[in-house]
């Protein structure tokens, strides 16, 4: 293990996180609120960042270096992006900053804060900026802005990159990380745009934008998007939740003219059949809650895209919804977004290739002596990818469930321990009962805070990083 | 596919099953209660019996007809096992009967009788002794009686058997069939002995060493084994629902002098551990509802082993314990007890493949180019297999989720929901909330009901012959 190398790499990590700082600081300026706490988080960031930055790191950077910076470097974004909510005192406690800065980061969208409204508009700003920042990954905003970090960029690509495919466009990762991010920018700006023009101020688009853009879910309302009470902007926000749930990858073949090949994306196909399906029996389930179809149809639609985005945005309470659109939107929570995206739980590409493997396997039964292989998109699957897609699924569901077990000390009820769990390990932000639309992770003590925490960077990161670190062979010294 | 030689499979079952009947009709005539139901219901079993059993059935028998006659048997043992029930007039409609029926063959124990004790003591004794026909599965049972059966029962038994291991312990399959059923009959006869000399009436003895060998959990009074107040009575029957929770092949190695590979069964010594671990926690959490701690202990691990063996036995409502025990009681309901004996779940051998194969993954993350194979008991295990059991594990999850959303129908809560599908296809019983120990599925719309038998039967047989009814190369004709 070379720590030193890790080390250095969290170092410039903070550069760039102190640089990050500068945007919600002159928003802090620009509505006269106090630049304080910035300042004095971006002192703190700068300091370590300089200090960590100029560690000499000879040696190797190889697969476990990756995975272990992978992992240290989203804890360390959570304690040092939490510094300005710190400052700032607004909030009861460290623990709690920290876990609004994770569920930032992460973009996840569960809150400690009881009334979001009295806070300042700086403090807003940056805690809806996490969002937008943590999108796309940390370490992708990292290979874009410093493209000679002089490592094999390769390890950490393939640490944090989300997903059973690859997301390496062109051969150079750096550019690969620029054409990803110049994309995200634009699509962002799109919206922010059309939000503008569907009447929303500035400030609200902007902040609304990085929540849907990371398909994190922090608004800057209590009643979060059905605050706005605009029709318009709910179906705005609708449709570019599922452009972000979309693989980015996408995006790239669209621009190459490649649209026969984004419309044959088995993961695009199913997720499209999920999102139209959940939506139909939504419809069915609510439509006695709302006076006409039109409004039925734009709540369920905006409900749908929102939970499977992982977003977690909310129009209406719908831990109040019949039991039926409760556990629809439960499956969509667990579901998630495809691979590539700014979305997480456990993807629709993991789905695809679980129901292959379903269908190889009943195949085996009924010809025990064939041999067949699991295809995608035309393509025949390594049985190594199948494999690991399959553990990771079942780990998946083993950590919620542990993780159930762990806050069940809290003493709230059956639903609220599961959908808490899933919806912090989905990056989701809301579940059902205590922690629904209407409610907030404020309740929980600080360790199961900060479990919830751990459960966010590990579905943000997907879950191996953090395995890795528990390996004996990860922390032997050569 | 053959489908005569499945009808006549079907014929062949349904034989064994009218004989079966003839026991609780003994106990009828013995308490002077009215025979009718049985006499009825034994008459339809044998007249359906040996039309069936005499069609002529010409062609082979291979994996598609084995796995469909697994499926087809379970619910034809449903539909007739049903009979003494519905004409005994004490059961509101047919889908009850079924329900209760398929209830006592998965060895599962959810009823949807609101009063138990007001039934004749036949009608009862038939409801327990389902369970016990049931825990070694009904093929084995049918292989162990009927010897010739005329078939390639190799793949019967594939079929039916549960769990990654094999359970064929003698070279021929009917005598492994028999040797595992004089185990089972020698352990149930000591247990009907042990409770008997503990103080319980000879009825009671029976019915409930029937539920507790088969792991399924009905029991002659409402408030479960609770009812007795007799502590002597728990210890027993705890400790023999470890036994009948044990992979039987232990006991024929056992029987054969191979102790110590029995102590080195990984799967046993995951299981102990579970089992042991989860007593513990139970014990610190639920300590101040007792007055000793002697009860305590006993409550612990008496609803530790009724839950993990998937029994479904309470002594204590533990609806009304607190949150971390309910959620370690869901756990241990999900987890089950070892492949190859009468519980289920997803069985404590699959957790340990599971495992082995979390590590395999951080292994090939960390030295990318090595080579490892998953090993189990010192041998290492077919690809194959372990594929199979991730398969399978993934398989089970998503189907509880499916199905808590089709159940949802019916409005009942999120935990009510989730855990009546998880205990119904995990073969345990009572769930938490409206299916607490001290509730039942009886408020269940009827298309609920069936949807929660066909759990029951597909967590039975283990999800893959009901998976191969859907596959349309099964239904080709040749």
């Amino acid at each position: 293990m070379n720590y030193r190398i890790v080390l250095k790499l969290i170092g410039k990590l903070l550069l760039v996180l102190a640089a990050a700082m500068a945007l919600p600081l002159c928003v802090a300026l620009l509505y006269r609120e106090t630049p304080v706490p910035f300042f004095l988080a971006i002192g703190i960031s700068l300091l370590f960042g300089f200090v960590l930055s100029g560690i000499k790191a000879p040696g190797g950077f190889f697969a476990r270096e990756g995975f272990v910076a992978v992992a240290a470097i989203w804890f360390v974004m959570g304690v040092f992006g939490a510094l300005p909510f710190y400052f700032s005192g607004w909030f009861s406690s460290y623990v709690d900053c920290f876990f609004e800065t994770v569920s930032g980061f992460t973009t996840t969208g569960a809150s400690i804060l009881t009334a979001i409204e009295p806070l300042p508009r700086g403090i807003l700003f940056w805690r809806s900026f996490t969002h937008w920042l943590g999108g796309m990954g940390v370490l992708i905003l990292a290979l874009a802005l410093l493209p000679k970090l002089g490592l094999r960029t390769f390890h950490l690509m393939r640490a944090e990159s989300p997903g059973p495919t690859k997301s390496k466009l062109v051969p150079k990762l750096s550019e690969s990380s620029k054409i990803l991010y110049l994309i995200y920018t634009a699509l962002t700006a799109a919206l922010v745009l059309a939000l503008r023009i569907a009447g929303l101020p500035l400030y609200d688009a902007a902040v609304t934008a990085f929540g849907t853009a990371g398909t994190g879910g922090f608004s800057v309302m209590n009643a979060s998007i059905g605050a706005y009470h605009n029709p318009a902007a709910e179906i705005i926000i609708t449709i570019f939740l599922f452009l972000f749930s979309m693989n980015f990858t996408l995006y790239f073949l669209l621009l190459s003219g490649k649209i026969r090949q984004v419309l044959k994306s088995s993961e695009l196909r199913l997720f499209s059949f999920l999102w139209f399906a959940a939506a139909a029996v939504l419809i069915l389930d609510i439509r006695p809650l709302y006076e006409t179809l039109g409004e039925t149809v734009r709540a369920a639609f905006f409900q749908v895209a929102t939970m499977i985005s992982t977003a977690g945005f909310a129009t209406a309470d719908f831990d109040l919804w019949p039991s039926t659109a409760k556990m629809v939107l439960f499956l969509l929570m667990v579901c998630g977004a495809c691979a590539g995206s700014t979305g997480g739980g456990i993807k629709a590409g993991r789905i695809v290739i679980f129901l292959k493997s379903i269908r190889r396997e009943v195949q085996q039964i009924l010809h025990p002596r064939s041999v067949s292989v699991v295809k995608l998109d035309g393509h025949a699957l390594d049985e190594g990818t199948v494999r690991t897609a399959l553990v990771f699924l079942v780990t998946y569901i083993a950590i919620a469930f542990l993780g159930a077990v762990f806050v069940a000390q809290d003493g709230f009820s059956f639903a609220t321990n599961i959908t808490a769990v899933f919806s912090a390990l989905g990056n989701i932000g809301p579940g059902l009962d205590m922690v629904g639309p209407a409610g907030n992770f404020a309740a929980f003590s600080a360790p199961s805070k900060l479990l919830l925490s751990v459960c966010m960077i590990m579905g943000r990161i997907e879950i191996f990083p953090i395995l890795v670190l528990f390996s004996p062979r990860t922390w032997k010294v050569n």
